[in-house]
C-alpha cells in the first residue's frame, strides 16, 4: 500500500458539506488529499486543508488547479458503429428528428465484427477518462436481436460494471410491437441479464418506434425479476407515463425528463427515483431544454449526462454538458457539477463514488483552473482531466456494484 | 527547404472550391498535402487527390482524419490579469450586464507585473494553438492609460502581427468623456500606433460605458490618419449606429451585429465589411443571438470568433463557437467552418492564410474525426488541434501583414 499527498489544490469540491464550507459542494480551499493505492484500487485516506495533512510515501503537487471528484456519466450508448453526421447536418438544416435514425445504427453496429467494436469503444472510454469522466454507464440497444444485444452487453462489461441492457429501445423495422416485447422480456433477457446491472426502455408513446406505458411497465417487471435494476427513458419527446412508472417501480432513474407535468416534478421530489437530464440531446435536436430550476426548487435530485450516441447526442464531454446545464437549464454552476458527480452515482445507486471523503474511491478530476465555476465561464475550452495517481489507471472505469 | 508530404487525410478542406468538390469548402477526399519548410516559415506547395500527390523529403500519414484550414480568430482580448468568474455565477444567477464589469479587469491588469501578463498571454496562445487555431488578433482595452495601453500591444506584438490598439473600450471610471476621447486620438494613439496594426472602438450608445457613434467616427478617423486599418464593436447591445459607420469607413470588420436592422444587413452585404459573430458572448451573457442566416442569405461575409475575454466569453474554443454557430445561428456546419478560418481571414483583410491552396501558409488543422461537420455534431470534445508539420512550430501566431 502506497499513500501519495496530493498539493497545490486551490479549490477542493468533495460533495461532503461536513468536510468542507458547509455548502452543497463541501468546498476546501488551499487543500490536500492523500490517496491509499492498495490491491483493490485507490482510496481517499485523507481531505482537508493542505497545513493539516498528514505524512506520506510519495506527493504530487498540481501548481493551484481545482480538484473535483471524477465526472459520473450515468447516460451513454457507447457500443456502436458508424456515425450519422449526415443526419446531423440534414437536421441542422431543418428536418425534423422522430428517433428513426436508430435503425441506422443498429444495421452499422450489426455489421461491425467484435474487434472492430471492442476497439472502438476502447476509444471512447478513453476520450472521456481524457476529459475528466471516471465512472460511465454504457446501454446496449443498437442489436435489437439476441446475439447482437449480448455481444454488445459482453464488451460494455469488459469496461465498466454499470451494464445496461436496453433492447426496448426501438421496435425494430419489420417487427410485430407485441412479439418483439416478448422477446426482449424471454430470451433476450435471459442472454443478456449475466452481463447486466440494470434494464431500461425507451418509454415514449409519442414515438412510433418507442414503447408506450404499459409496455414499458411489461419490460421493466420482467428485468427486475431477473434481478435488474431499474433505468427509463422518459418523457423526452411528450409528457407521457415514464416518469410515473419509474417513480412507481422505484427506478434508480427517469432519463430526459424535458417534458414534465406538474405531478411529474411533484412525484420524482418525493421518491428515490433521479432525474437524469441530458441537455447534450436538446442542443443538438434543437429542441427545448428540460427545466432543471423547476426540479430542483421541488426539491428532486438531478444528474447530468451526456447521453452519448451517434444520432441524437455525440458529446463524451461532462463539461460541455454542465456549461449546457448553466446556459439554458437554469442551475448555477455548483448545481450543475454536483448533479454531474454525486448526482450521477445516486442515479447509479453508488455510494463509493461521487464524494471524495476517505474510503471512497479515489477518482479525482482536475481541472486547468483555480475554480469548479470555470467548467462553466470556459466552455468548450478542455480543462477537465482524470487524474492518475501513481500513474496505474485500473482497467475498468467503475467498481464492482456494492 | 524540406517538402513534407502529408497523408491519411479522409476530407481536406481547402476553402477553394476550384481545387475541390466546387462547394465552397472546396473539399478533397482521400487528400494529400505538400508542405515546405523554409526560411520565411512553412509554405503550402501542393493540394490534391493522394493518388497523385508528387514525391517529398519527408512523410506524415494522419490516420484518416480530417484537416481543416487553422482557424483564424479575428477578435480577442487576451492581454488580461485575472478573471470575473464571481460576476459569471451571480448572471447566471440573474444578475443582468451592462458592461461596467470591464473596470475589474482593467485594474487587476494595470496592477500585473510585465512579467506576469507577458507569462499569462503565453499560455492563453499555447491554449489556443493546442484547439487548432492558428492566427489571433488581440486588442488592448484593458489598459486605459498611455503606458498601461502602450504595453498591452507592446506585449500582443510580440505573439501576433494583428493587434488592435482599443483604447476606446470604455471611458474609464472618473473620466471625463470628452477629455478621454481627447487622449485617445492624441497621446495614447501616438503612443500605441507603433505596435498596432488596427484601431478598434466599442460602439454602444446603449451601455453608459461606452462610446456613441459621433465618438466612434472620431477615434476612427484618428486610427487611420495615423495608418491604423479599421475595427468596430457594433451593435451588441441595441441596433445602434455601429455597422452603418463601420460600413461607411470601409471598416475590415464590425463585430457582435447581434442588434441589426434590415438596412444594416443590406448595408453589410453590400460592402467590403465583414460581419464578425461572437456567440460564446450570448452564450455567456444568457442573451439573444445573432441571426447569421439573415447575413448570409443577404450575401455578407460573415466571420465567427471567440471574442475571448474575462467578462463576457472566456472561451478559447473556435470549435465551441462552430458549434454554437449551428445549433443558435441558423449556420450549416459548412458555412460555420468556412467563417472560422477564410471569413476570419477576410476580417483581417489577410490573403495568405484561410485558404489551404499552393504559396498561402501551410496553418494546418486537424481533427480526431473523418469530417468537418464533426466540429458541430460532437460539441465540446476536443477535436481539432494545430498540426506542427515537422515540429518546428513558429513563434508568432500569424506573420507579418502582406
Ligand atoms: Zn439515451
Ligand atoms: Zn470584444
Amino acid at each position: 500500500m502506497t499513500a501519495t499527498l496530493i498539493t497545490g489544490i486551490a479549490e477542493l469540491v468533495t460533495n461532503d458539506p461536513a468536510a468542507g464550507d458547509g455548502s452543497p459542494l463541501g468546498i476546501v480551499t488551499d487543500a490536500a488529499v492523500v490517496v491509499d493505492e492498495g490491491a483493490g484500487g485507490s482510496r481517499i485516506a485523507w481531505v482537508g486543508s493542505r497545513t493539516r495533512a498528514p505524512a506520506a510515501d510519495a506527493r504530487t503537487d498540481l501548481g493551484g488547479r481545482a480538484v473535483v471528484p471524477g465526472f459520473v456519466d450515468a447516460h451513454t450508448h457507447l457500443v456502436f458503429a458508424g456515425d450519422r453526421s449526415a443526419e446531423f447536418a440534414a437536421r441542422m438544416a431543418g428536418t425534423r428528428y422522430d428517433g428513426g435514425g436508430i435503425a441506422t445504427t443498429v444495421a452499422t453496429t450489426r455489421a461491425a465484427s467484435e474487434g472492430t467494436l471492442r476497439a472502438l469503444l476502447a476509444e471512447r472510454i478513453a476520450e472521456l477518462r481524457r476529459q475528466g469522466t471516471t465512472t460511465v454507464e454504457i446501454k446496449s440497444g443498437y442489436g435489437l436481436t439476441v446475439a447482437d444485444e449480448r455481444r454488445a452487453l459482453r464488451l460494455a462489461a469488459e469496461v465498466t460494471t454499470e451494464t445496461t441492457f436496453l433492447g426496448a429501445h426501438v421496435v425494430p423495422p419489420g417487427s410485430a410491437r407485441g412479439e418483439y416485447v416478448d422477446l426482449v422480456t424471454g430470451d433476450m433477457l435471459a442472454a443478456c441479464a449475466p452481463d447486466a446491472r440494470w434494464i431500461d426502455v425507451f418509454c415514449e408513446p409519442a414515438s412510433p418506434h418507442a414503447f408506450d406505458g404499459d409496455e414499458a411497465r411489461t419490460v421493466l417487471a420482467a428485468g427486475r425479476a431477473a434481478g435488474l435494476g431499474l433505468r427509463v427513458h422518459g418523457n423526452q419527446l411528450s409528457a407521457g407515463p415514464g416518469v410515473a412508472l419509474a417513480v412507481e417501480l422505484d427506478a434508480a432513474s427517469v432519463d430526459h425528463c424535458t417534458h414534465l407535468t406538474g405531478a411529474d416534478v411533484d412525484a420524482l421530489a418525493s421518491s428515490g427515483t433521479v432525474a437524469t437530464l441530458l441537455p447534450g440531446v436538446e442542443f443538438s435536436t434543437r429542441s427545448p431544454y428540460p427545466d432543471a430550476r423547476a426540479l430542483l426548487d421541488a426539491g428532486a435530485t438531478v444528474a447530468l449526462a451526456t447521453d452519448c450516441n451517434p444520432g441524437t447526442s455525440y458529446t463524451s464531454s461532462m463539461a460541455f454538458v454542465i456549461a449546457l446545464a448553466v446556459r439554458e437549464l437554469g442551475m448555477t454552476p455548483a448545481e450543475a457539477l454536483r448533479s454531474a458527480t454525486a448526482g450521477g452515482a445516486l442515479a447509479l445507486r453508488r455510494t463509493d463514488i461521487g464524494v471524495l471523503a476517505p474510503g471512497k474511491r479515489a477518482d479525482l478530476t482536475v481541472l486547468d483552473a483555480p475554480s469548479h465555476v470555470h467548467l462553466a465561464y470556459r466552455p468548450g475550452v478542455p480543462l477537465a482531466r482524470t487524474l492518475e495517481v501513481g500513474g496505474t489507471p485500473s482497467r475498468r472505469a467503475g467498481p464492482a456494484p456494492g
